[in-house]
């Protein structure tokens, strides 16, 4: 058995190829099987006339996604896709499949995602998922070079995360247990050890939400670094940003080319990225008719307004403190506000990242925890980071499948993961 | 500031180092501090006839993990840890620390994992933490090198899993949602998209266990491979086992070092590693005076007869299909076994892989299913799978912390991620 991706080295030899049949067509004469491997797709064609009637048959046969084996000669060809056709000598069905849910049609997006499993197989999708897959991989190569040590955080804690209220809690021997929002508090406690540090994993809202932009389960990857300060935080942004756009441009682009993602659009996104300070994105948002007051947080909406005619993702830092987590730190320059940024894509992609320096002072961080009515005893050991060598710190979280949106330019988050977990769904 | 890592670049230079106080020691008129930044460790030397009185008192009241600023003239030293030492003209207490309450001794066991998110700068922890971190960024390397996609799986799924009565369960929007023991089953849709595949993350199982070999929650990499049979799968595993130690070896040498490895040990993990079937397993255990019988699962003490005299890790093939899961593929040689395997560790560290071919026969499959008393509906994807372009293949699960707990010769799983979750430990 050849691979696909290898016919190549094969031209003039006769091969045999196993796949999954995406489609049939031809006449009386001549018939054309496509099938994928999982390393590529190939076309074989068969004349009629120059095999026996049985392999005719068989090719009559063969249903879409059933399983065959093709056998013939390697012909380069340019039209082809991948570059390569098979001038047919065999064809065996080697797993028939039943008729097959999904039809080259417009289907429901419900009846795709209960057949999930099934739609995977799909060109979209595998292009979207195979970008996802070289996103991550780049993630890890750029944070593993610049000297992160990756630091797995667990997903069953106490009561502790970002918002009470959409945490899913399961008995755990007895006691409660909540999954993770995030891991940064646990990133932290790493940070004395290696200075740099990150998570990457999934975390789990429990929230009500609908929108094309939530998911209850997404991944992100959280890079948390000693010593850096607010400013060097968002460098550090948009380095990652940047190259991880490099990377997808640079090894997926026959993906992106399925997509028919434009892609000059992401080939300026080099650092650095703009920035404004929330309050100037909302004298901004008011000189353009918004009713938005100081102090509420931005709704898509104004994002909408604020990346208007921008290239480039923009960085909206110094949010007011009641608009944001307890633990990051007071702006010195204003306290009104706290010392963080949510990284803005263009085109309508919204918050991809949201960063932050942390409170690094014990009382102040206490005080704060207090004011949100969190418990103190489940962050005791968070508070200790303030007591044994308190350090200056910040860090961020990337959600791993609003970034996916945007370099792809699909609309729904829940293509970008494979097994998408919804409100209303939990199925396959 | 400058980095611990980068003094090699500064040697005659004054330079200003911060990091957390690891131990002070000194006489009346040389005093010696050490501190780790994260990049490395240094000792600050300091001379009381040479410094301002304020200096010296300085160092003198740095308590264990303050944090401090050393500033002193960089000096090669072949005797230093990391090769250079500062002589010190100031000392700074950025911010002191209260008594440390991990001190040079002894603790239990228990007191250390209720203070982990400070004993995490300890070197020993500190140096397993990092050999976890290569060995993971090594997997992603060879799996993406080898043209693996990376398909994230769910860890919220409906009652499906390896084994009911071992799971995790939480309130899902009014339904029962489970927390995931192997993303297996996912990955095996995702083979006809894209033939090579894996997953990587936690997974969950809720068992009473309180060996030093198991954990709640514990990260596995789970390769999947289409048109791989159970002989190609055990390739697989040894090749991926081998680049992982390898890589241990050749980047993580001083960690090793640290961690007091005979690393002679691991020197010769390379392909291929010995088979033996578990009928002949049983035969050997037998001759060695053993009770056990054809049909048991093989016991820890089991597998430490089968590894006495061994250097290599050892492949135990071909189960009962009553030890084993219920996806595994009936052996056509032998109908009473599974074509399955566990890959063994030297040194006492016992299974760190369990693999297996799939059944690909839906309607053997779907009997399985039935015999295990497992509900039908949840895995019908599942089974679907079977129904459109059924596929040989085989697949694997390697277990991190297990991995990890035998390349850097440690006893306990426990140590080998950042924050363990036991029976009865969800703090920190």
């Amino acid at each position: 058995m050849v691979e696909i991706k290898a016919l190549g080295d094969h031209v003039g030899n006769e091969v045999t190829v196993h796949g999954w049949v995406e489609a049939t067509r031809g006449h009386g004469k001549v018939a054309f099987t496509v099938v994928r491997d999982g390393t590529g797709v190939v076309q074989g064609v068969l004349v009629k006339s120059a095999v026996d009637e049985a392999v005719w048959e068989c090719q009559q046969s063969l249903t879409q996604e059933s399983l065959a084996a093709l056998t013939g000669t390697v012909k380069a060809d340019d039209r082809a896709p991948g570059g390569y056709e098979l001038s047919l000598t065999g064809v065996e069905a080697l797993a028939p499949a039943e008729e097959y849910p999904i039809q080259p049609k417009e289907h429901g997006v419900d009846f795709l995602l209960d057949h999930r499993h099934l739609w995977l197989r799909s060109s979209l999708q595998r292009a979207g998922l195979r970008v996802r897959a070289e996103v991550e991989q780049s993630i890890h190569d750029f944070l593993y070079t610049n000297d992160f040590v990756r630091v797995d955080t667990p997903i069953l804690t106490g009561a502790i995360g970002e918002h009470a209220g959409t945490l899913f809690e399961t008995d755990y021997f007895g006691d409660s247990a909540y999954m993770a929002q995030t891991g940064q508090l646990y990133v932290e406690a790493a940070c004395p050890a290696f200075r740099r540090v990150y998570c990457f994993g999934p975390t789990f809202r429990a929230e009500k939400s609908k929108t094309r932009r939530h998911l209850t389960e997404f991944w992100m990857v959280e890079p948390e670094v000693a010593f850096a300060d607010s400013n060097q935080n968002m460098e550090l942004q948009e380095q990652l940003v940047s190259y991880i756009v490099e990377r997808a441009l640079e090894r997926c682009s026959e993906e992106l080319k399925v997509l028919e993602r434009d892609t000059s659009k992401l080939e300026n996104v080099k650092p650095s990225f703009p920035r404004m300070s929330y309050t100037e994105a909302i004298a901004f948002l008011q000189a353009k008719g918004s009713e938005i007051e100081w102090g509420k947080d931005l709704g898509a909406a104004d994002e909408a307004v604020l990346m208007e005619d921008r290239d480039l993702p923009l960085f909206v830092h110094d949010y007011p403190k009641t608009a944001k987590a307890f633990y990051m730190k007071e702006n010195p320059d204003d306290p009104r506000t706290v010392l963080c940024d949510d990284l803005l894509a263009p085109e309508g992609y919204g918050e991809i990242i949201g960063g932050s320096q942390r409170e690094d002072d014990h009382d102040r961080l206490r005080a704060r925890i207090h004011e949100e009515s969190l418990p103190e005893e489940a962050y005791a050991w968070y508070l200790d980071l303030r007591k044994y060598g308190t350090f200056p710190h910040s860090g961020f979280g990337l959600g791993i499948e609003r970034t996916v949106a945007w370099i792809t330019g699909r609309h729904h988050i829940r293509e970008m993961i494979p097994f998408p977990r919804l409100m209303n769904r939990l199925y396959p």
